[in-house]
This record gives C-alpha cells, sequence and structure tokens, in this order.
C-alpha cells in the first residue's frame, strides 16, 4: 500500500505528522509519502519521498471556496494524488470539513454512493458501536439513510464483525415512532438484505444491542456531543462529590475516573475514515502526535487490506 | 385553584393518587378532585369529590383512536371538566400521548399556539436547563420552533428565572452551522425580543450556558435519551472497576454514585406541564407514589398563580 501524509494539517504539524509516517514506514511495512512544504520538510523526512504544497487550509475556512482558491494547499494536490493512482491513501490531521469536501470533489464518490459518511465509534457494554452518520450530512433522505446503511454494514465488516445488526436511531422501539424521516427509512431498512434490527434508543444504545447505529448527521452529532457533554458532567460533579472523603479515598475515586474517562469521549479517536469516497481517505484528530497518526496508518493498512471500496461498490451494483 | 387527579392512570392508582389528592388537599390548602372508578374511590377518597369514569386509556393504545372509542375514560371526561371551567388543572400518571392528544382535541390550544411542546429539565453544573421540545412534536418547522422558544421562555421565568437565556441545539456553534430547520430558526430567533444567546452544542450544554434549549421533539428526545443512556454506562463501567478495590472502598465510590444517579435520570422529575394547551395539565410519571402526585400538584399550583397561560396569551397576541 502507498500512503500520504498531509504534513501541513493539525495540532502538531509538520514533526508529529513526520514522525507518524516514519513509524508506519517502519512498523507496517508500507510505502509512505509526505506532502507539504518541502524546504521545512527535507530536513527531518529522511528516506520519505516529498511532494511541494505551499499553502494550507485553514479549519476556519469555508472548505468550498478554500478548495477552489488554494490549489498548492497540501490537501488539493495530495487528494489529486490519490485521484491519479500515485497513492492509495491519504490521512490529514487538518479540517475536517475540507477533507470531506475535497474527497467529494477532488477524488468523487464510489459509483451509486450519493454521499459520503463519518462512521464514529462509541463504547458500549458489550463493545463498540458505529454510528453512521456522525456529522458529515445535516439534511438527508431515507435513501441517503439506506445507503449509510450499507456503507456501515461494510464498515463493521472490516472492523470485524460477522453480519453486523443495523439499528435506526429513533425516539421509541415500535415501527410507528420518530419523524417522516426515519419512518421511511425503517421501511426500506426492513425491505433491504441488511440485518436491520428494528429501532434502538438512545437509552439502550449503550448495551450494545446494534453494531451499527443509522442516523442523520445532525441527530448522530447531538448523540456523540451529549455523550461527551453527560461524561464530563458526571466526572464534574462525581469530583465536586469528593471534598468530604479522606485523602486515600479521593485517591480511589480519582483513580477510577482517569482510567475511564478517555473512553467515552469521541475525539479520543485515532483515525475516522471516510466512508463512501473512491479511495482511502482518513481523517485523523487535530491534536494528534506520532502514536495517533500511526494508528490512523493502521487503520488505512486495515481498509486497504480488507478491500472496503470494491465491497461496497459490489453491494451497490446489486441493490 | 381546583385541581383534578386521574385516579386511573399510572402503576400506583388508583392508591398512590389518592393519597397524593389528600397530601395537596391538607399542604397546599387547595380544592382537588378525583376522577375514576367511584366504586373503587369512595371507601378511600374522605372528603374529596368523586367524579365516575368507567373506562382507563392505556399506555399502549393509539391516543387519538382511544380518545374517540372511549368516551367513558377518565382522561376523556377528566378533560372535558378543564374545558368546561370545572376544575382549573389536571394531573394524570397515564398515557403522555393521551394526555398531549387530549389536551388538543379536548381543552384545546392557546390561541395563536400551533403545537403543545413538553418542557423537560436536565440538570447542569449551574442549575437547571428546560428542553423544549423533549418529544411532543416529532416533525416541525422553523415557526412551530420560535414558538416553542416563546413558550419555553415564559415557562423558565414561572420557574424563576429572569430573562432567560435561549440556547438553539446544534451542532456547532456558528450561525452558518446544523441542517435548513435550524439555520432558519437561527434567523428567526435573531429578529425575535427574545434572549437568544445563539447555538448551543450537547457537549457545552451541561455546563449551563442557556437556560432554554430549543430543538425539534426528536433531537430533543435523542438528548435525553443519550444523557440517561450515558449516566447508566458510566455507572456500568464504575462499577464493573471496582472489582479490584478493597470493601471500604468499593463503599466509598458506591456512596458518590448512589447520591447521584438520580439527577441524571430524566424519568424522576415529578410533573411536566404541558406547554400550549389552554389550561393546566401535568403529566406525572407513571412510577408516580403519593410524594410524586403531590409534588406534581405543587407544580400545578405554582404555574396556576404564576398565570403562565395568560402570559403566553399575551405574548403570542403582541408577536
Amino acid at each position: 500500500m502507498k500512503l500520504l501524509f498531509d504534513a501541513q494539517g493539525g495540532d502538531h504539524a509538520p514533526e508529529e505528522i513526520v514522525e507518524g509516517a516514519k513509524l508506519a514506514q517502519r512498523e507496517l511495512g508500507i510505502a509512505v509519502g509526505l506532502i507539504g512544504n518541502t524546504d521545512v520538510l527535507a530536513p527531518m523526512a529522511e528516506s520519505i519521498p516529498l511532494h511541494h504544497a505551499g499553502e494550507v487550509i485553514e479549519n476556519n475556512e469555508d472548505p468550498a471556496m478554500a478548495l477552489r482558491r488554494k490549489k498548492d494547499a497540501s490537501l488539493t494536490k495530495g487528494l489529486a494524488l490519490v485521484k491519479d493512482g500515485t497513492y492509495d491513501g491519504f490521512i490529514s490531521a487538518g479540517s475536517t470539513g475540507a477533507l470531506l469536501a475535497g474527497g467529494l470533489f477532488i477524488v468523487g464518490r464510489i459509483p451509486g454512493i450519493k454521499r459520503a459518511v463519518l462512521p464514529t465509534p462509541i463504547p458500549t457494554v458489550k463493545g463498540t458501536t458505529y454510528v453512521v452518520d456522525s456529522g458529515a450530512n445535516m439534511d438527508t433522505t431515507p435513501e441517503l439513510l439506506l445507503q449509510f446503511a450499507v456503507m456501515g454494514s461494510e464498515y463493521a465488516k472490516v472492523k470485524g464483525i460477522d453480519n453486523p445488526r443495523i439499528g435506526l436511531l429513533n425516539v421509541g422501539e415500535e415501527a410507528h415512532k420518530g419523524n417522516a424521516l426515519v419512518k421511511k427509512t425503517y421501511e426500506l431498512l426492513q425491505d433491504s438484505d441488511l440485518n436491520f434490527i428494528g429501532n434502538v434508543e438512545a437509552r439502550t444504545l449503550f448495551e450494545g444491542i446494534c453494531d451499527v447505529l443509522v442516523t442523520d448527521g445532525f441527530a448522530g452529532n447531538v448523540l456523540l456531543k451529549t455523550t461527551e457533554g453527560v461524561a464530563s458532567y458526571v466526572f464534574h460533579e462525581i469530583k465536586a462529590s469528593l471534598a468530604g472523603l479522606e485523602p486515600h479515598e479521593q485517591q480511589v475515586v480519582a483513580k477510577i475516573l482517569g482510567g475511564f474517562k478517555h473512553k467515552v469521549s469521541y475525539e479520543e479517536v485515532g483515525g475516522a475514515l471516510l466512508l463512501g469516497i473512491n479511495g482511502i481517505l482518513i481523517k485523523a484528530h487535530g491534536s494528534s502526535k506520532r502514536r495517533a497518526i500511526f494508528n490512523a496508518a493502521k487503520e488505512a493498512q486495515t481498509i486497504y487490506e480488507q478491500n472496503i471500496v470494491t465491497h461496497i461498490k459490489q453491494v451497490m451494483e446489486d441493490l
């Protein structure tokens, strides 16, 4: 596999990106490349091939506008190298919106797929549930949600789950519950070949009753951010109640909280695949250091070897 | 104030409802009445006036259908006694959907108000935020959300909050974020006389940055159920990590958790007002015992004395 790293994106670029690429080259045995300011990269890149890009797309820029204007940005040029087959995949810790827009406009979608989604893992009592979509698509249709389910199912398979259980995020378990969007989506999922288990309430989601949770990006994002908000709130309240305890008792509680907090922060995830793009684009978290970049590369390699893009193409052809 | 209690609704009807009504009569100094099977109620009701109703609307019935068919249900007949002015308010621990539908069809809406909402309090680091709507309205419009905001603001005032801060649930803080519904709602709220503070993410909601959170019933319900699900999950995980601790250490942690768990369970709330109905209808939780029924009556009294229905009428006339 040939993997390109965006050396301009993220809080710790370029040093940590470069070191992450070196780790991936050494430990994963894949071909890597770096794109960014070659004057800066040359002294630290050792044997890694470099591609020059003189501009950077910032997080606060309008993605579509930035892509049009910054022809020399690492993202714009890097995605073109995926499109033309020079690389099989691309990792960026920069703007999610820009990577998504660039994926759609430059690399393009898998034939038949109308939108790209961000699958986000959330921890449950029994393992992990993947939320599709977690925020890339605000206004959707039942047909789009069916596609999210198809892509989410294939993604879960890549993650080692056989016959993934597909749940539909809703306000109740009964088939007639919900808004117009989910009612119609329920019918489409029921008529599909997917392993659809029905409506899932956010209340029982964390018991691990489905592997893939289908939802529009608005509700999915609300769910994820509520998860983070409630976890922070619970920790805050528990900490506040420590005041009356002995120091050694406080240590007991602090230890339990410390080992657990990161599990419910969805931002801690190393890298997320943009599902639906005709190539492997991985969004690494903005605060990623070398180990997180390496983990994102490992995710890219798994996805490459499992050939998820081809699988989705096939399912879409058969649909 | 004259308050009618639905003696048929809830897990502990009729005994606990009757005892709750007695508490309200004695401690709040209001006139109370009971509606239900008078043969059953007579031996326990003491001096409380009784109204006969021979049927019960169950939780699993279609609300609109049940209202049409069960003319002798406690809910159907009880709401008619509110409509004709015999009582100022009605408390039921029965079906939420039936109370909502009955409120709309039998009692009617406040002039100008198009939908009724369920405001639900959620705990924050700084106090309480009221979510409108929390699940009564699945498909909405920007104009409806503006009305939810108006009603939520008046409700927060009744709860003792001056100049309530109105937030709009969204996936980001910037004005351009979100789906078509919230983008347009943002504009309407900004143009209104409300104290609109902008978009609020579920992540920061629990820091207490707004008093009223405006959202459609689908997203609001997802938010509330996620809150409950995450809290249960966190408690489950913390308990699981207790295994390695000494017994006295486990007790420390158990004590902290026990005193806190009910705070994040939205179902623990005693009674919720159906906002927008031209009368005071309070939904008590299905598992309510006498103290919860009493608390619901206290809520009804506060709302009656603060005259929220008249306030909303005035705001709607001025809008």
